[in-house]
């Protein structure tokens, strides 16, 4: 039986790292068949893909280059990673995904959902998400909370209007119901605690 | 006034790169403000992703990925160096575009022409080359010219079915008026002479 597959999205900063730890270890703990991975990147193709699309250096980066660049490292993370775990029954759970795309580079950039989703549609006809967990804080208190960006990071070391467009964007993909937002106001314990029941909700986990 | 845009495009070993020198002999001596590019390429950013397309190690590239790293190249050197150079009036020259995504990924990988007409958006939209040349050369010819296949070029070094397809997806592309079969069975000089004559018959140059 093929596994499930669930995915994290969130603002920079809004603490995803951490809680992708913390249910690392809930699962371990658990016994829960799983593996971690991250986007972009993930393969060893999809990385060295990831080290361009960072790279602080090129600021001449165009929208759509970006954009492709998201989606060929992803489709490759998805037939090197993604399929062979899912195949194999495990629990899969990605840090960021296609949402990301929809909300940095077809909001945030403007190239609209439209493009984002025609050149994602290998992911998203064969691998959507059972479940997506958004980090719900804004950038300005996810930023206040991370003590600042790393200016090494081209997406990172974007200005705040565009990470506001960016939670904006996030905030349209609620209309999914596999879309779910979590409050993370609280502690990151209480966020943990969150999480947890809505993966039990949602029968990803027992 | 908008410069022209000019395109070469031909299977591996069809001798682009010498008809492309000796094209580019001939506007100098006539004094053409003209550039010369090439694809994948042509800007830093397009270069570091020619660099991953390219690299031989890297046998577990997906079709899609490939395709994606394509339009992802092409779309920044259009903006860094194509768009510019048409803008100011020159005309340009460029070694592979879009026609080779149609022949390669699109008909010989399998990705079918939809595919790549939406990855490839922004370049059919807005940068259609006013003339395609196609050197017309089967790969069995062209490789036999060239004496044997790059090993460490991971395009070059797909086997002689693979380029057999991507000579028969090519050919498939002379349903638009723009796309021109050269006749490259003679010499090198009576190709460029050929060559020649074209562009002027198209008007491109007098």
């Amino acid at each position: 039986m093929r596994g499930k597959f669930i995915t994290f999205e969130g603002c920079e900063g809004s603490g995803k790292s951490t809680q992708i730890k913390l249910l690392g270890e809930y699962l371990k703990a658990q016994g829960v068949d799983y593996i971690m991975s991250r986007e972009p990147g993930g393969s060893e193709i999809s990385e060295d893909i990831r080290r361009i699309i960072l790279n602080g250096k090129y600021t001449a980066m165009c929208d759509e280059c970006e954009a492709l660049l998201y989606a060929a490292s992803r489709v490759q993370h998805i037939k090197e990673v993604i399929e062979p775990a899912l195949a194999a029954g495990k629990l899969v759970v990605c840090d960021r995904y296609v949402d990301s795309s929809f909300a940095y580079q077809g909001y945030a950039r403007g190239l609209g959902e439209e493009f984002i989703r025609s050149i994602n549609a290998f992911a998203l006809r064969n691998y959507t998400p059972d479940l997506t967990i958004f980090l719900d804080i804004s950038p300005k208190d996810a930023f206040s909370r991370k003590h600042g960006a790393d200016s090494s990071d081209r997406m990172e070391s974007q200005g705040p209007e565009f990470h506001q467009k960016v939670y904006e964007g996030y905030k349209k993909l609620e209309k999914y119901p596999r879309f779910c937002s979590v409050d993370c106001s609280g502690s990151k314990e209480q966020t943990a605690e969150n999480i947890k029941n809505l993966l039990k909700t949602k029968n990803i986990i027992r």
